[in-house]
């Protein structure tokens, strides 16, 4: 009896053991399918936009939307209020590789996770090549002007957007706040990249946007602590913004001191190594260093991606490691941006939706005060009368993932109506989609330089 | 009242939401942290080995010893038993980045999750690369070699180790074929890396090793798919096996011809691509579409990634692909070998608990079997008297993780008792420790030539 009970729980034991294996084996598969869909579509969009002369990464963002929640469901994500039944690759996984309805959401959380992770990855490695393509002399030189435009790119769209919300619309404030707040964010992201495929990333203009849009990202989390507490306390926790300004401070300019001092090392060390990718691990020990500390000290991983490419940007080891970089941000960058397409959810732009209607007015001034109010900030560069100011205001437009953050805490702390909400989610879709074709114009024109990249 | 009912509804809505992020940024600062300690001792573990002419990737497997679980216990995984408070990492999350006692364990297992698809990654790449720097026709022509080598490395171990514990040590039959078949796996990714390291992939016996382990690595399966329904029912499903074989063949066989088939398609497809990374991107969606279908029919993922290599190193893409997948390789690669090491419990090799010398002795057995067993499939090599034979053998040495998922089905099923299954782990770690060191030597001896890669 006892021995036939022992077995029994042997056997479920054995059971047990053999389902997690299977699970993990299932988990792997489902990765693998996942990235095979996002790399399809990425390059199928990438390509079909370099073909009419659009910004490849538009292409990702579009091939994404095609995939995501908005149209094939095939990369969804739990957070957007997916469950496993909603995702087409469980569902194939299922079909072809015995996953079991059981063990279906398991593998479903644990899969959008690993894919989540990998596309921050991405944009920490797109960030570390920019901060690597990027001049820390010139981005010294320009960083007066960098720092009005983004303070005037913060400022013009929150005043104007708030104002206009309360005035016109009748928002009342706490709504109104936030979606002003909304429409100060910048997404590096997406900028960096078509400055990088139109080869603009070291001009002045280039440097300018991308040394706006790094204080932009500060500004942002700034802000975005502000309107947070503010809609849970209902007063601003005075505090907890002066240690955001002093701890973003300290990290970006501590990290470029202390980094300059040990770039030799860096060298040093590399040269003496004699295994395979020196260089490349190295690089991407100090970048992830980095990114945690700023991870840790509640700014964004991104952050410190930058500051490691900018300060390894310097040695004599920046050839070199670009060469290492590129594949590797060939592999994970589209991730990022399939991934922030696939999240979009186009429902709330569908105008036979009633309770949409009111939102798309509401959506029709966000987006008009989103593209002027950015556009302004090229009227704010002094001193340089060369520089290429429509360029500069355009480079900043694209609202991109930071965008739709204030919109998801927004809605979550019962501050923002539906409407809103969704007036918000169009204005980042408007923003995000119109500024990359956009920026190549307006770059494309006073120099008549197209530089394809291939 | 209502009012503030919903009230404290949103609050804590919002605090969820709030924490969901919040967590979700701990994961990939735990990710970055896991990273950066794998990175550095991979680095200083290969450093080390490359100093002393031991094979590099033998200080990666050290450098994951140290930080796992047999020492620093950085990096720890949840299937060995630990748990969030046994990870150093956790602790560090907790110390540094505000990471709550309440989340850690969903930290743990979410970043333990996405590190080891990462190794797995890691692997479908090595095999990738492995395959591009393969060469089909003389994998065809050492075919048949090939086959016997593996034939006989998986009857001469399983023989001698089972008749030897059921005559010796009087061990009962079915842990004996357990113990006995944990001795005929092959771990192809220490040996196909040391030949890589010492540029031996494409003579004749790097060739024949490639072609025998992945065929072992098929046998492996069967072998596995047999004991384990041997302890689990008692007795042998032969549809089962009859199924893996037939599904094994037509896989190798099946992806071969129709790789080869669209390999043209593929160049002329990449020729017509103008956006970054296409070579790159083709290729990999091709290897993990084959690794998936590897794994959906219950075969393992790296036999697709390999055959995918295989197939497009006979395309005129070979060098370039290389190339790119080199960096990629590079950042993944280590994480499996890391993570090798980091899984390896050497608490089962102290002699002072009374419990491992049992154990110890058996091993000692089992090692010596696993050994010879091996070195002898070199003499079985026939028609190629310059064929250096002795490295045949060792290179089939090593048993690896396949060797420890033997022990761990085995001990699971309550077919293996405790010393028996020490005795397996420990015969998989000094096969896999020995191995390297021992390949590079009989490798070096005939030919006196060193390519140490940089």
């Amino acid at each position: 009896m006892a021995d036939l009970l022992i077995q029994s729980q042997l056997k479920s034991l054995l059971l047990a053991t053999a389902t997690e294996a299977e699970n993990g084996g299932l988990v792997l598969a489902g990765v693998l399918l996942s990235l095979v869909i996002i790399y399809f579509s990425s390059k199928l969009g990438g390509e079909i936009c370099a073909r009419i002369n659009l910004p490849p990464v538009l292409g990702e963002l579009v091939g994404g939307v095609v995939i995501g929640i908005s149209a094939l469901s095939l990369l969804v994500f739990p957070e957007s209020g997916a469950s496993a039944s909603n995702s087409l690759i469980i569902t194939i996984l299922e079909k072809t590789a015995g996953l079991t309805p059981e063990a279906a959401s398991g593998v479903f959380a644990t899969q959008s996770e690993i894919i989540s992770v990998l596309a921050e990855l991405g944009v920490i490695i797109l960030l570390f090549e920019i901060g690597l393509e990027s001049d820390l002399q010139e981005l010294i030189k320009v960083g007066p002007q960098a720092a009005i435009v983004a303070v005037v790119g913060v400022v013009a769209p929150f005043a104007a957007g708030t104002a206009g919300l309360v005035y016109l619309f009748h928002t009342p404030l706490i709504p109104a706040i936030f979606a002003g707040a909304a429409l100060t964010a910048t997404s590096i992201g997406i900028t960096a990249k078509v400055l990088a495929e139109i080869g603009q990333i070291s001009s002045p203009e280039g440097q300018i946007i991308i040394g706006a849009a790094v204080l932009d990202d500060i500004l942002g989390i700034i802000v975005l602590a502000v309107v947070a507490s503010l809609a849970k306390t209902g007063e601003i926790q005075v505090t907890n913004i002066i240690y955001l300004i002093i701890s973003a401070g300290t990290f970006l300019i501590g990290s470029i001191l202390i980094g300059r001092f040990l770039a030799p090392y860096f060298v040093h060390l590399v040269n003496k190594m004699k295994t395979r990718g020196q260089v490349l691990i190295i690089g991407l020990i100090f970048a992830f260093i980095l990114s945690y500390i700023a991870t840790a000290i509640h700014l964004e991983a991104i952050l410190g991606a930058f500051a490691a490419g900018l300060i390894l940007a310097e040695t004599e080891k920046r050839k070199e490691l670009e060469k290492q970089v590129i594949p590797v941000a060939d592999i994970l960058v589209p991730v990022f941006f399939v991934c922030v397409g696939a999240r979009t959810d186009l429902s709330v732009l569908n105008p036979a939706i009633p309770s949409n209607r009111e939102g798309l007015i509401i959506a029709a001034f966000l987006i008009v005060v989103a593209i002027i109010g950015k556009m302004v900030t090229g009227l704010a560069v002094f001193g340089q009368p060369d520089l290429n100011k429509l360029a500069i205001g355009v480079g900043m437009i694209p609202r991109g993932e930071v965008g739709l953050v204030f919109a998801g805490v927004g809605a979550a702390s019962g501050a923002l109506n539906q409407s809103t909400e969704a007036a918000i989610i169009m204005m980042v879709i408007t923003t995000t989609f119109v500024a990359p074709p956009f920026l190549r114009l307006v770059f494309q024109e006073p120099k008549k330089k197209i530089i394809v990249d291939s």
